[in-house]
Protein backbone atom coordinates (compact mmCIF):
# COMPACT_ATOMS: atom_id res chain seq x y z
CA UNK A 1 0.00 0.00 0.00
CA UNK A 2 3.28 2.16 1.02
CA UNK A 3 3.23 2.88 -3.54
CA UNK A 4 -0.05 4.20 -3.44
CA UNK A 5 0.43 6.83 -0.28
CA UNK A 6 0.46 9.97 -2.08
CA UNK A 7 1.26 13.85 0.14
CA UNK A 8 -1.24 16.53 -0.87
CA UNK A 9 1.56 19.20 -0.37
CA UNK A 10 3.80 17.29 -2.32
CA UNK A 11 5.38 17.16 -6.12
CA UNK A 12 4.23 21.21 -6.43
CA UNK A 13 5.80 22.12 -9.82
CA UNK A 14 8.47 24.91 -9.43
CA UNK A 15 6.38 26.82 -12.72
CA UNK A 16 3.27 27.97 -11.09
CA UNK A 17 2.84 31.01 -13.98
CA UNK A 18 -0.69 29.80 -14.04
CA UNK A 19 -3.12 27.91 -11.35
CA UNK A 20 -2.78 24.03 -11.18
CA UNK A 21 -5.44 21.92 -10.98
CA UNK A 22 -5.55 18.36 -10.32
CA UNK A 23 -8.27 15.47 -10.64
CA UNK A 24 -7.06 13.24 -7.69
CA UNK A 25 -9.90 10.96 -7.64
CA UNK A 26 -12.66 10.85 -10.41
CA UNK A 27 -15.16 8.86 -9.61
CA UNK A 28 -18.91 8.29 -11.58
CA UNK A 29 -21.07 10.86 -9.02
CA UNK A 30 -18.19 13.32 -7.74
CA UNK A 31 -14.43 14.27 -8.55
CA UNK A 32 -11.61 15.17 -5.86
CA UNK A 33 -9.52 17.76 -7.15
CA UNK A 34 -6.28 20.06 -6.06
CA UNK A 35 -5.69 22.99 -6.34
CA UNK A 36 -2.37 25.52 -5.87
CA UNK A 37 -2.69 29.12 -6.55
CA UNK A 38 0.55 30.92 -5.90
CA UNK A 39 -1.11 34.87 -5.49
CA UNK A 40 -3.55 34.05 -8.32
CA UNK A 41 -6.93 35.43 -8.82
CA UNK A 42 -9.94 36.03 -10.60
CA UNK A 43 -9.65 38.43 -14.30
CA UNK A 44 -11.27 41.59 -13.19
CA UNK A 45 -14.76 40.92 -13.85
CA UNK A 46 -14.96 37.09 -13.84
CA UNK A 47 -17.58 35.15 -11.97
CA UNK A 48 -17.30 31.62 -11.28
CA UNK A 49 -20.93 30.27 -12.02
CA UNK A 50 -20.44 26.15 -11.81
CA UNK A 51 -23.04 23.36 -13.10
CA UNK A 52 -21.70 21.49 -10.24
CA UNK A 53 -21.58 21.75 -6.31
CA UNK A 54 -18.49 22.41 -4.69
CA UNK A 55 -17.62 21.66 -0.97
CA UNK A 56 -13.33 23.04 -0.75
CA UNK A 57 -11.22 23.29 2.42
CA UNK A 58 -8.50 25.60 2.15
CA UNK A 59 -5.17 23.61 3.77
CA UNK A 60 -2.24 25.81 3.07
CA UNK A 61 -2.16 29.50 2.20
CA UNK A 62 -4.64 32.56 2.68
CA UNK A 63 -7.11 33.24 0.08
CA UNK A 64 -10.16 35.71 -0.10
CA UNK A 65 -13.53 34.31 -1.95
CA UNK A 66 -16.28 37.32 -2.25
CA UNK A 67 -20.12 35.99 -3.42
CA UNK A 68 -21.77 38.15 -5.88
CA UNK A 69 -24.88 38.05 -3.64
CA UNK A 70 -23.04 39.20 -0.68
CA UNK A 71 -21.14 42.65 0.05
CA UNK A 72 -18.47 40.94 2.20
CA UNK A 73 -15.37 39.14 0.78
CA UNK A 74 -14.62 36.38 3.42
CA UNK A 75 -10.83 35.52 4.42
CA UNK A 76 -9.97 31.64 4.55
CA UNK A 77 -7.11 30.61 6.56
CA UNK A 78 -5.81 26.79 6.72
CA UNK A 79 -8.76 24.48 7.71
CA UNK A 80 -11.58 26.58 6.59
CA UNK A 81 -14.23 24.96 4.91
CA UNK A 82 -17.57 26.04 2.68
CA UNK A 83 -19.84 24.75 0.68
CA UNK A 84 -20.65 26.58 -2.45
CA UNK A 85 -24.03 25.59 -4.48
CA UNK A 86 -23.72 25.27 -8.20
CA UNK A 87 -24.56 28.39 -9.88
CA UNK A 88 -23.56 30.66 -6.68
CA UNK A 89 -21.77 33.01 -8.41
CA UNK A 90 -18.19 33.75 -7.26
CA UNK A 91 -14.70 34.55 -7.26
CA UNK A 92 -11.40 34.57 -5.83
CA UNK A 93 -10.01 38.26 -4.78
CA UNK A 94 -6.60 37.19 -3.35
CA UNK A 95 -4.69 34.38 -2.52
CA UNK A 96 -1.00 34.73 -0.80
CA UNK A 97 1.75 35.91 -3.28
CA UNK A 98 3.81 34.62 -0.21
CA UNK A 99 3.53 30.62 -0.49
CA UNK A 100 1.40 28.54 -2.02
CA UNK A 101 -2.28 28.43 -1.62
CA UNK A 102 -3.21 24.43 -1.45
CA UNK A 103 -7.20 23.68 -1.75
CA UNK A 104 -8.76 20.06 -1.85
CA UNK A 105 -12.33 20.52 -3.66
CA UNK A 106 -15.10 17.88 -4.21
CA UNK A 107 -17.24 18.21 -6.93
CA UNK A 108 -20.39 16.78 -6.92
CA UNK A 109 -24.37 16.66 -8.52
CA UNK A 110 -26.24 14.42 -6.53
CA UNK A 111 -28.54 16.71 -4.05
CA UNK A 112 -27.04 17.86 -1.12
CA UNK A 113 -28.97 15.71 1.99
CA UNK A 114 -27.45 17.65 4.73
CA UNK B 1 -21.13 33.29 3.56
CA UNK B 2 -19.70 33.69 6.43
CA UNK B 3 -21.85 32.18 8.77
CA UNK B 4 -21.48 28.70 6.58
CA UNK B 5 -18.01 28.52 6.87
CA UNK B 6 -16.32 26.48 9.29
CA UNK B 7 -13.10 24.69 10.00
CA UNK B 8 -11.46 21.85 10.34
CA UNK B 9 -9.01 22.01 13.11
CA UNK B 10 -11.58 23.85 15.87
CA UNK B 11 -14.49 22.75 17.86
CA UNK B 12 -12.35 19.94 19.03
CA UNK B 13 -14.06 18.64 22.42
CA UNK B 14 -11.86 18.57 25.59
CA UNK B 15 -13.22 15.01 25.94
CA UNK B 16 -11.68 12.73 24.00
CA UNK B 17 -12.15 9.53 25.35
CA UNK B 18 -13.66 8.27 22.52
CA UNK B 19 -12.45 8.52 18.53
CA UNK B 20 -14.55 11.45 17.48
CA UNK B 21 -16.47 10.95 13.88
CA UNK B 22 -18.45 13.94 12.60
CA UNK B 23 -20.47 14.18 9.04
CA UNK B 24 -19.32 17.10 7.70
CA UNK B 25 -21.42 16.63 4.61
CA UNK B 26 -24.01 13.93 3.04
CA UNK B 27 -25.27 13.38 -0.01
CA UNK B 28 -26.92 10.96 -1.60
CA UNK B 29 -23.92 8.99 -3.14
CA UNK B 30 -21.08 9.84 -0.40
CA UNK B 31 -20.22 11.42 2.69
CA UNK B 32 -17.71 13.74 3.82
CA UNK B 33 -16.64 13.02 7.82
CA UNK B 34 -13.91 14.31 10.31
CA UNK B 35 -12.40 11.68 12.54
CA UNK B 36 -10.49 13.58 15.63
CA UNK B 37 -8.08 10.50 17.00
CA UNK B 38 -5.93 11.23 20.10
CA UNK B 39 -3.83 8.77 20.69
CA UNK B 40 -6.43 6.05 19.97
CA UNK B 41 -6.38 3.25 17.91
CA UNK B 42 -8.18 -0.45 16.87
CA UNK B 43 -8.50 -2.45 19.74
CA UNK B 44 -6.18 -6.02 19.25
CA UNK B 45 -7.30 -7.73 16.75
CA UNK B 46 -9.59 -6.10 14.99
CA UNK B 47 -9.85 -4.98 11.39
CA UNK B 48 -12.37 -2.38 9.54
CA UNK B 49 -14.17 -4.19 7.10
CA UNK B 50 -16.18 -1.84 4.86
CA UNK B 51 -18.77 -1.94 2.60
CA UNK B 52 -17.72 1.44 1.21
CA UNK B 53 -14.81 2.72 -0.28
CA UNK B 54 -12.83 5.16 1.35
CA UNK B 55 -10.51 8.50 0.36
CA UNK B 56 -8.63 9.74 3.44
CA UNK B 57 -6.25 12.30 4.34
CA UNK B 58 -3.76 13.19 7.22
CA UNK B 59 -4.29 16.64 7.75
CA UNK B 60 -2.95 17.06 11.51
CA UNK B 61 -0.86 14.65 13.77
CA UNK B 62 0.90 11.05 12.62
CA UNK B 63 -0.97 7.75 12.34
CA UNK B 64 0.53 4.10 11.61
CA UNK B 65 -1.83 1.80 9.57
CA UNK B 66 -2.16 -2.01 8.67
CA UNK B 67 -3.19 -3.44 5.93
CA UNK B 68 -3.88 -7.52 6.54
CA UNK B 69 -2.85 -8.70 3.05
CA UNK B 70 0.60 -6.31 3.59
CA UNK B 71 3.23 -7.44 5.94
CA UNK B 72 4.72 -3.53 6.40
CA UNK B 73 2.41 -0.71 8.45
CA UNK B 74 2.60 2.60 6.74
CA UNK B 75 3.01 5.93 8.73
CA UNK B 76 0.89 8.64 7.49
CA UNK B 77 1.77 12.21 8.30
CA UNK B 78 -0.23 15.56 7.77
CA UNK B 79 -1.16 15.79 4.03
CA UNK B 80 -0.78 11.92 3.29
CA UNK B 81 -3.59 10.48 1.41
CA UNK B 82 -4.81 7.06 0.83
CA UNK B 83 -7.18 5.00 -1.21
CA UNK B 84 -9.23 2.21 0.94
CA UNK B 85 -11.39 0.21 -1.36
CA UNK B 86 -14.40 -1.59 0.28
CA UNK B 87 -13.88 -4.54 1.94
CA UNK B 88 -9.78 -4.10 2.41
CA UNK B 89 -9.20 -5.12 5.70
CA UNK B 90 -7.02 -2.30 7.72
CA UNK B 91 -6.49 -1.38 10.91
CA UNK B 92 -4.96 1.61 12.85
CA UNK B 93 -2.40 0.53 14.70
CA UNK B 94 -1.00 3.87 16.60
CA UNK B 95 -2.07 7.20 16.71
CA UNK B 96 -0.03 10.02 18.20
CA UNK B 97 -0.66 10.66 21.70
CA UNK B 98 0.92 13.88 22.40
CA UNK B 99 -1.69 15.95 19.94
CA UNK B 100 -5.08 15.10 18.27
CA UNK B 101 -4.77 13.05 14.84
CA UNK B 102 -7.55 14.64 12.57
CA UNK B 103 -8.33 13.16 9.08
CA UNK B 104 -10.84 14.09 6.34
CA UNK B 105 -12.43 11.49 4.79
CA UNK B 106 -14.48 10.51 2.02
CA UNK B 107 -17.04 7.70 2.00
CA UNK B 108 -18.64 6.94 -1.29
CA UNK B 109 -19.83 3.37 -3.27
CA UNK B 110 -19.94 4.33 -6.47
CA UNK B 111 -17.08 2.91 -8.97
CA UNK B 112 -14.39 4.29 -9.09
CA UNK B 113 -13.25 5.37 -12.49
CA UNK B 114 -9.61 6.44 -11.64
Amino acid sequence: MKSHMKNLFADIPQDLSGELFETLLQTSSFRIERIVSNGHCSPKGFWYDQDDNEWVILLRGRAVLRFENDDESITLKSGDYIHIDKHLRHRVEWTDPEEETIWLAIHYQAGNKK
